[in-house]
């Protein structure tokens, strides 16, 4: 069966199961990641306190972690539910957001991959250059550039990891360190509107909770939420607030047939 | 005066009183609860700090509680603005959010209950069953199902606790213990989007800052909540985004009269 | 040349330059504001570890404190972030959200006022009043009303602190103690979305960035934002869901010619 075969049918299966997305998250994104979990098909949760966080990550199927908005507690809870996660065999998703712009947050996400396995590293290739070793200019929360092209990123990321990394852009680059694919679904107006990366997030996070391959998982994820991008664009023009709303809508209403249709994976 | 008539009363109260809503609340939701408040034509304030909740609950009409995101901290600065509203006489709204998925969130919401007087609690089915002492399940803040029936539960936990208590679901269950109510405005679309069920606690709330019989005053939150969700789906069809805005337009744009001809109270 | 050139001049800097925006700011407006920032043309960033506001403030062209849901240690972050700021010559721009509604927002303000060299204050009538010593009621983070006329408040504001505020309400009132501008543009609808003054404190920070003068860049960013409004109420009717996408929409598409033609600064 080919990749667009197994992510249509691992769409389904999220409309169908339902997952618990367990979010431990940066606060500028916390509604809206837990909208997009919920148009994908998912459940979204979110909590963050190191007293529950060990117990509510039982119940979930699948954990991410995010540091947009880092203090030291939240990387504790994090590497806590990360580690009872990997206990479980619940996969964890984690976005490096800002690697490389502090040393807090570059050495925060070097934490977390030293400590908790990760199934998935989802970043813009800045971030993952910077925590490859690769030169890069992360400036905010935005890759500015970098020494090397992200796919050539990523898969040196994945060998040094020894997991999968999916670094979304004009052209989102997936790899495992063995294989490697290019997505080319989405549209600019992804970049107009905060968050964007952070929802991809949530949604590749549904699909790991329902696919036990994480390479297949992150392109999955990414074209899915690629395609939704380009349905909400062509329905909103040039204009950012209508297109966040289009962009729940889009994501709502993917099914499997329309994903087979749209995804563009080589 | 039947309670139709009163909840109009009570909606043109809110519009010309202007109360103001001090809500300590999950960080999901802040955003969106504000408005929702502002659209029902109260004002809205958060402000979580021990340093100033007394204070600040001091110059409010109805104070809400959410646990959707709790930490220690923030359950003691709910402690102390509830205590500081007791003594005021300004009612409190509960929400026990995820009572039932992990231990602290069922322990807060009981340590509330047991040291803060709560004039209504609002939650899900599960959550309200897991403080009755009836077996249910919640899997994140999503009530799964429970061993008796919302009325039921609504029944039993409103006599165990001596307060208004208020599910919402398909059907949305109101009881003090003495009177009951079965409200069946609503649509589906409200559960395609995050963070409704913590919306309706803040216009609970405005109507209990206008509303001294707690029971009328979940009633009436609770119908021109669904009111309003009904008017935003007619508007919107099956687009969770579209949906969200024109939720708030239903909010801002609802008055006595069209309450009046739509709430649907058994 | 005179001051609406110049901040049309600078609407186009802030679109080529893309300056970073760091903002400390509360938990309900994050998203919010964030967007507003990408929309203007800016990049945000949000950060709040007392481990790394001085590193990110140091790669960033603007500073936004907004004390909406302070903490003390928040306020310890502020006061970092912002000193720093002054030793790299970076603007401050203080919003002081609820200053008067409790002793903490009122006390926290001051002392950020004396540690921390603030370009610009941007506040509702009541706040500024209530920290220029001049009677006035707060309600939450509503302005009920004070003592002296808004430009009246902004002079002997200015005058006390040595530096540029702005008053946002009906007609927004600047004053650097003595230059004084009145600002015409605006619709009632920024009064009926959540944070829109927080919005602005991020438009007038982008302005900021790219000039050198206070006084010109709080005009300049009212001035926009406050034509954002009006083009969002027209495109919106009485509906404040729609207008919040619209608001988003118009601010993406707001250039330099439609500024001059619109801004009207007195």
């Amino acid at each position: 069966m080919n990749i667009i075969q197994t992510i249509c049918d691992d769409l389904a299966s999220i409309r169908e199961r339902k997952p618990l997305i367990h979010s431990i998250t940066n606060f500028v994104v916390m509604n809206e990641t837990a909208n997009a979990t919920l148009c994908i098909g998912a459940l979204p949760i979110m909590a963050h306190a190191v007293e529950e966080v060990e117990e509510m990550v039982g119940i979930a199927s699948a954990l991410v972690l995010n540091i947009g908005t880092l203090e030291p507690e939240w990387i504790k809870a994090m590497e806590l539910a990360g580690r009872r996660a990997n206990e479980l065999n619940i996969p964890v998703i984690l976005d490096p957001v800002g690697a490389g712009a502090t040393r807090l947050r570059t050495e925060s996400s070097k934490r977390l991959l030293e400590n908790v396995k990760i199934s998935i590293v989802r970043g813009n290739a800045g971030e993952v250059a910077t925590l490859a070793g690769i030169a890069a200019e992360v400036k905010g929360v935005e890759s500015i550039g970098a020494s090397a092209a992200p796919d050539e990123i990523a898969k040196r990321f994945a060998s040094a990891y020894g997991c999968t990394v999916a670094i979304t852009g004009a052209v989102d680059a997936v790899s495992d360190g063995k294989r490697s694919a290019a997505i080319s679904n989405g549209d600019v107006m992804l970049s107009k509107v905060v968050g964007t990366g952070c929802m991809s997030n949530v949604i590749v996070a549904a699909f790991a909770a329902v696919e036990s391959d994480p390479f297949t998982a992150a392109v999955g994820g990414l074209a899915a939420f690629g395609a939704a991008g380009e349905i909400a664009a062509a329905e909103s023009g040039n204009k950012p607030g209508t297109f966040a709303s289009e962009l729940y809508n889009a994501l709502y209403a993917l099914d499997a047939e329309k994903l087979g249709e749209m995804a563009r994976v080589d």
